[in-house]
């Protein structure tokens, strides 16, 4: 019963989204304390670091020696190839936050939350059943109408325009084509029960990581603005005076 | 001077393939020797294996870790995705040759000289310069241009439709748009005599694999047609009567 | 000044064990409450999970391409075959815990927590700084030294033999040469500041994920000593009467 | 019946070097023609080129992911420590065959036939059966016996001593024991026609890379000698006067 089990996946995501609003101290913190543009930079920079590695190891699952449908590889190829240059996007908005200029700082290097997200999805796309990437795609191609409240309440603080958000919104309507497009590669391709059980996990194990990730993103914020050594200190210069 | 480099290469390609024409035991044989259906089902079950491995490297060229330009990247995914399920052709060409059955037979494993090229693809696709698998699509987006007198003749001696020729006919109109596309990536990232001289390397070791292999498959050809033991053995019912 | 980095990175590890004993659920669950043989059960099957990893990612570190001196490239062979084959001693004191054989069960998949932390280590065996797994090798093969008095527990509690805890008690004895050939090769190789901190980061990337590993496994067993549905249901043949 | 396939094995093997000493360019000029020290030379730049690749694709063969027995992964991780660094002894040799001195010029890259050579090592250790690069050790470690007059002429024409021929002598003897120690393990876990079968492909395939590498080595010998430009003529230092 495939269409059941795109039904029970779609389910069991919103189940791990509310758990991880819920439990988030980035979504507490941003939706309950004050914050300032170095909160939208950390993320940026972080995002920047993950969001440069999705076409490539989306294209490694193409790349693998498994038997697979060419159409599955036909799909992980197309899906490289539209994410690739997305964390230019991340930059730019870094780069129109306030007065950091490109190529006036050095960029901070990935935090461990981000390379353990990297890492994991690395992994995913290269050992295991070959569909169980598109757990992954499956909650981020979609994650917009899940945040729409914290990505509101970012834009309201910090007084940020849609030309300053164009990561987030600019891909927002981008990936409503993935996303459906996504929900298609799994109803054609999973055909076992172990298939939707691998996409299962690797979605649960991304998004917890994703949580970890954006967990991380309030920790250094807070210590920044506690003024403790940071390696985003570079980011002072947005500080509000 | 990066245009006159474009130009040296397509001049080295010119004399590559006029070296590999003259010497080539495949052209001369076919040209000038007798032969059946069976030497080109030996050529295209050795195109199906190689042709496989297309989207598979050329995807790993994009998912290499060095620094490379977005549309670099870019077009690597989408050439990769272009390339999907070409191998298909190849089959269906083999299955209305004649009274060979999908289904009915076991493919043979590809002969050693197949396994060379796609060893070498794999290898200067993820190691050394990441611009110079070029070099190979230089050739092989191309080469109907260098061949076309042995087509026709493949066509004329075996009395064939283009339907039966899928790979052959269809593939070189498609591979037109590929080729402009070849060129004008070459000319917009090689930006050192470094890059060129990686390109055309590969373009040189790539294209002599290729000789190599139409070579050993006339040579199979010539053993299975003196009925010797042979792998294609499952061929000898497109002998003709 | 090497000695000094490697003193510093020895200062390092000792607050990273600090934080981690400290902070551990499954430190805390295990010296403070009762716990039976399934806790041990689920750690060994756990362990078995990234120890059959260990010689393959230390194996990847010694194939790369990047240039490396060839006593170091000889280091990491020469350790992952010593490393070789000693999941099998966690699976060993598996089947001698109890009355459960071999062949008897089907072993669980690796938990998340497990799958991560392998994630985590072929990914910095096979990107950035070459020598950064020593990092990892820095704090593993010397770890018996900090959870003496966890092991102690739960010889006592279990009442183990040294022949049912071999992976614990003959490991700890090997590792203590490889301590010594790690500690070696860090100050034969570390030659920047950015060697000593690549190391660095990976020894508390990975003994942070040791530590979401073990606490991972308590959870497990609270959850399968309260009788819930759980994926070691195989280890309650080993529930005290 | 394994050990009559490795009689089988063995007798292929003779086969196969009869055949390629037969028809060699490299056998023939060497045991014919007046030669010079750029000969060995180019032979020793071209090992080299290869030999510093064999440890590394050994241990990709003991990282695979497939199920494998912990005693044919341990004896791959052996090997390729013991194998590490014999590179040098040909770059040694090189030093001590006249006026080259160690830092005085650059080395050259490697000829296409080494990159096939090596791009077809790393190819069967990665993919496809992995018992299989056996194959390659399986006449690697045994070369000299079927090489003595061709190595005794060298050593007679060019005047050279033991201490000049390190990589020839000294690799000799160490080889013997790695030939004993691939018999065994072939006979230990080739278990399977298709697993001796994978084997004697291998060894096919990378010994007439190894004779074409050869007949390359003499051909840019006959070239340098001519007088013609070459990639080695930071050679004709050693050039008899």
């Amino acid at each position: 019963m495939i269409p059941t089990s795109l039904e029970k996946l779609l389910s069991r995501r919103d189940d791990l989204w509310h758990h991880l609003l819920e439990r988030s101290r980035f979504v507490r913190g941003l939706m309950a304390e004050p914050f300032d543009r170095r909160l939208f930079g950390i993320y940026l920079i972080e995002t920047y670091h993950y969001v440069i590695h999705n076409p490539r190891h989306q294209a490694l699952v193409g790349a693998r020696s498994e038997a697979m449908h060419p159409n599955y590889r036909k799909f992980c190829f197309e899906h490289a190839a539209e994410e690739t240059g997305h964390e230019l996007m991340a930059l730019h908005d870094l780069h129109h936050l306030g007065s950091l200029q490109e190529g006036s700082y050095r960029l901070s290097s990935a935090l461990l939350q981000t390379e353990l997200l990297n890492a994991y999805l690395y992994h995913v796309s290269t050992t295991g059943n070959p569909l169980q990437r598109l757990g992954y795609s499956f909650w981020a191609e979609s994650a917009y109408q899940y945040v729409g409240n914290v990505i509101a309440r970012t834009r309201q603080v910090l007084e940020l325009s849609d030309a300053q958000m164009t990561f987030l919104v600019a891909h927002a309507s981008i990936d409503e084509k993935h996303a459906a497009e996504v929900a298609k590669t799994l109803t054609s391709f999973c055909t076992s029960d172990d298939d939707w059980h691998a996409v299962a996990q690797v979605m649960e194990g991304s998004l917890q990581l994703q949580g970890n990730l954006l967990d991380a993103v309030w920790d250094e914020f807070v210590a920044l603005r506690a003024g403790e050594d940071s390696r985003y200190r570079y980011l002072n210069v947005l500080r509000p005076s």
